[in-house]
């Protein structure tokens, strides 16, 4: 149901559009997700709710954009760890510890974030498949490059590899495991990073 | 406070002990670990509350024995695909794959038990952590092998390795991640083993 680019149809719209994830963002992070209504938004910013949802068609709709803005971020700092003119054994080890931190991150510094992303996960967003499928193409790219440079192995079809390290990932980065496993993360991301190498090592 | 020992005293106690476990065993698996208190077992064996003191501290402590016997079931399970004479490799691919039929199998053929394993994560019962404890002996034990027999190499230093397998583990038995992953969690074993034993070869 959620159309992207509904009532986007100028600077005007483009300016609404902002201030309602503005003031969705702003009572999400206070009051949580599941406790604000669109009625609450409306409110907040002096509108009706017949007007806000010109803009969005649900407030999942609504969730789901500040869900793609908190990926946006998390991915930001992965391109950044991979666009380091490092080695791709390199490249590829700031992949896990970045995650890691971003994810620690956004459990003790923006819990009500780390709220909608959970929220995302249960109730099947597609915003968490972009995630992954984004990761997975990111993850492709530096290990052709490390089997490029000669670093990694060939042996291994490359879709068999990437999609394993994608999920060796997941211990570092799955939202539902960080209330569990932040006391250790950091040194796990470590670990599995090392392993991930030698699985690629030629 | 859970006393494993508690009102063991002899073979009647034993068996008063085996009673109350039989009605948490059959309460848990119907009306949910959280809707269960120990007056409706009290209630169920036509004992006292206190009667259940005896043997219990807590609905926990009873609990965690339930949870207990849960992941013996599933570490037989893991002895069983060990003990199996094959090569390293092929028992530690064997070890993925356990892993992830058990959890299906606890996913959809057993919710109410997999609610106990939940609640054991939430509440950080000692029964997770003697799990994952014994994961990693039996993970070291076929490294180890596999290191003795030639299969594996023996430049990483043995613990680093074991535990970032035992990490690599996590995607197909961690209990919180199945909801999410139960669809592809055979097809994630494998691609998961096969990176693990690559990470391995000499």
């Amino acid at each position: 149901m959620q159309s992207a680019g509904k009532g986007q149809r100028g600077p005007i719209d483009h300016e609404r559009r902002e201030q309602i994830l503005d003031a969705a963002n702003e009572h999400f992070r206070h009051y949580g997700y599941k406790k604000t209504t669109v009625a609450d938004l409306a409110k907040a910013i002096g509108l009706s709710t017949a007007y806000i949802y010109k803009f969005f068609d649900s407030k999942r709709a609504i969730g789901e954009e500040i869900c793609r803005q908190c990926h946006e971020r998390v991915m930001a700092d992965v391109k950044d760890a991979m666009g380091s003119g490092k080695p791709a054994s390199e490249r590829l080890r700031l992949i896990f510890l970045t995650l890691a931190r971003d994810g620690i991150d956004l459990l003790f510094n923006d819990r009500k974030m780390h709220d909608i992303v959970l929220a995302a996960l249960e109730e099947g967003w597609s915003t968490a498949a972009d995630f992954d499928a984004e990761l997975l193409s990111h993850v492709r790219s530096v290990i052709a490059d490390g089997r490029d440079a000669g670093e990694f192995e060939r042996k291994t079809p490359l879709e068999e590899a990437c999609r394993g390290v994608v999920l060796a990932l997941q211990p570092v980065r799955h939202p539902v495991l960080l209330e569990f496993n932040h006391n250790t993360l950091i040194e796990d991301a470590s670990l599995l990073a090392g392993l991930v190498l030698r699985s690629l090592s030629v």
